[in-house]
């Protein structure tokens, strides 16, 4: 049999999709009944890094799915419309949709998945979160023995690059980050990354998978790597962390009823734990449950070779299931839960804190901290002090024992008002 | 609809997954449709931590594949006799398998797969290679688009534990071994581990799923880790590396035909590498393939939950395909290829090495050395000197350049016969 895929987008990921299905010798055996039937680019024009006979090529993207031959959609043109409009309209046409695209996933997977499932679709996501990772896959089916309590990822390239090289060459992150635009890993507007927004759409995706709830992206509690200063390092690798901004999801009580945390931001990561080395632009998740314990995937989190793995790997599995069984949907592929997980809101996390605070150079100053600490019940694990870094202003960075996020800001917010205080610079969460 | 198990053998795995079974809230929701139908076990009398009705319990595995109620057969008894006949047996009766006896299905998954694909039957894997890490299944499915050029990993728990703690206690093999044996982590009998075979066998699985071929467990060269010394390690780690018992597969060329790379054997990693932090029990994957680039997986890879989390996740695969199509497999899951794969001898490959002389300590030693190592064009990297270790002896480290085991061979050979030189300790491979 053979398998139509109309591809919807051109640029690297989807010209990195056609070289894969044009040259499948070597790779796996379904893939040679996997034609490229249509493919659907913004400019006829344009200069390809991939041969597609002229006559499939189109700049009408609905005339691909509504084109009753294709079997499949795969849709790799980003954001959110025409893409939206584009995935439902082939759904409803009976087309099986494979993605990369993690924003309209996130933001109207609800729509999506159930229109998906009254036409009995396969809506196929792996490209999404992670690029060439297969974490979707083990959510969906490898760990569907375990009650997962936890999923902690760095989930963003550009952000982990610009992180790793502040800690290796103590860089600040202004510079950073212009090296990494120069270089390509970090677009002009980089806000999407560097905000936690694009972390921020895939833990909405890793979660609901994890923990079997649908999860509202502005659920996310979200803080990006702005802040961070070359200093905020220095001190992390002293006190034995690399700094990290981790995607984290936990449901902290196992009964499957209590709320879901979930929350992206710059984290202190012990040097020992198995995300601390991972560098550069790789991503990593590491997933905890009953009773497989610690699972951690590491790989490329974007790129077109990686990306395109996911995405073949999700083409190869609907022809698959439509070999085997073209009118019936395995359960195991699709996303079937309906609800919205309740999530618990941040002030009633429970975190330790790393809190950096520029203070005037008197005697008293750690004593006034540490009583404005207690009042609030926050026990602190460490101290260190850096007497006139300049103006007479004295350095002081205090890690707290694990505290609720409520008392933490009130604590924070007395320590404002000490007379002795001149500011608090930064305020990170530790693993 | 209702699946039903017969699950043979309740050790610590058995129990493990009976328990999961047995307790399906908050993990997959196709869970309460699989039935513990049967349990075979060895002596109807011994204690057990689950609690299964007696009615269910024989101590007549026979009858459990015999047995036309029963979908699905969960092979956990380990060992090849009456492990073998047994699958073959439930096979011809039409059931299902889900196993975690690699050495079953090392030696004999030839037989076993092609009575399989004869009948139209699901035989699952998953726990047979690395535990909970979810490989067999990235390999079969998420890295279907993928030339697969590379395998590596560290697949046996036990040798990765001794040679942890020889790296990081500076101990001696025999010490750590007895350790090892007395806190449960060896056995009696340690061959298996020791020596390699388990992780040969788990590479003949993991590799022929790689590269699409059949791997024969007697092609796999094998060396273990007895030879390994605390001065090895002392030496690695001064020239920056890591002791590790790794399982390598690649096929250099990846145009699908040349010959297939396999072996297993201690090998110093490079402290860098991502299979160098892979300590203690744990187990962990690495793969390079086009054009997914790198790829880890790391885990548990034994142990009751670890295991149980993937035999069930196997299970809930095969449940999830029969409610879909109950007379139809999906190819995806199955093992397809039935020829043999060739495998290159050692002799022809290619490696850089590391190899401890004793020499008598006399000048022109390494004179000598250098001589003899270019005559059979061998070029060094490194030479670490110790002078007088006892006895007058010096002990000489060298690390070559790469070369192939031929020409390594000729000149160790010819080494020996070196009038300064005392023996040749150690010969081990550099990643």
């Amino acid at each position: 049999m053979t398998y139509k895929v109309g591809i919807l987008g051109l640029g690297t990921v989807g010209t990195g999709v056609a070289k894969i299905l044009q040259d499948p010798i070597g790779r796996h055996p379904l893939l040679p009944e996997i034609k490229i039937a249509r493919v659907g680019v913004r400019s006829l024009n344009k200069q390809r890094d991939v041969a597609i006979a002229p006559d499939l090529i189109t700049d009408n993207l609905e005339s691909i799915v509504n084109d009753p031959a294709i079997d499949i959609v795969v849709e790799l043109i980003g954001g959110i419309e025409p893409a939206k409009s584009l995935i439902l309209k082939a759904i409803a046409n009976g087309k099986h949709i494979v993605t990369a695209n993690k924003a309209v996933i996130a933001r109207h997977g609800s729509e999506i998945f159930t229109a998906a499932k009254q036409k009995g679709i396969y809506v196929m996501l792996e490209a999404a979160a992670c690029g060439g990772i297969p974490v979707i896959q083990a959510l969906k089916q490898s760990l569907g023995g375990n009650r997962i309590s936890e999923l902690t990822g760095i989930v963003n390239g550009t952000t982990n690059y610009i992180l790793s090289r502040m800690y290796f060459e103590g860089a600040d992150f202004a510079a950073t980050l212009a090296e990494a635009q120069q270089l390509g890993y970090a677009e002009a507007d980089p806000t999407a990354d560097v905000d936690g927004f694009d972390a921020a759409d895939k833990m909405a995706i890793l979660a609901s998978l994890a923990f079997g709830d649908r999860v509202k992206v502005e659920d996310i509690y979200r803080e990006g790597i702005r802040s961070i200063t070359s200093a905020d390092i220095g001190y992390a690798k002293e006190l034995g962390f690399t700094i990290k901004l981790l995607g984290i999801a936990k449901r902290p009580k196992t009964d499957g009823d209590s709320n879901l945390e979930i929350r992206v931001h710059p984290t202190l990561v012990p040097i020992q734990h198995p995300l601390a080395n991972i560098n550069g632009v790789t991503n990593a998740i590491r997933i905890e449950g009953d009773p497989i314990g610690e699972v951690v995937f590491s790989g490329p989190g974007a790129g077109s070779g990686a990306t395109a793995s996911a995405v073949v790997a999700d083409i190869i599995n609907v022809a698959a299931a439509l070999k085997s069984m073209p009118n019936q949907i395995n359960s195991l592929m699709g996303c079937s839960h309906e609800h919205y997980a309740k999530v618990a809101p941040i002030a009633n996390t429970v975190a330790q804190f790393y809190v950096r605070l520029l203070t005037h150079d008197k005697a008293g100053v750690i004593g006034d901290l540490g009583t404005a600490f207690g009042k609030h019940s926050v026990s602190l694990n460490a101290i260190l002090q850096k007497t006139t870094v300049h103006d007479g202003l004295a350095e002081i960075v205090v890690v707290t024992q694990k505290v609720s996020e409520f008392n933490l800001q009130a604590a924070i917010a007395a320590i404002h008002d000490l007379p002795t205080m001149h500011s608090i610079p930064t305020i990170l969460r530790v693993l």
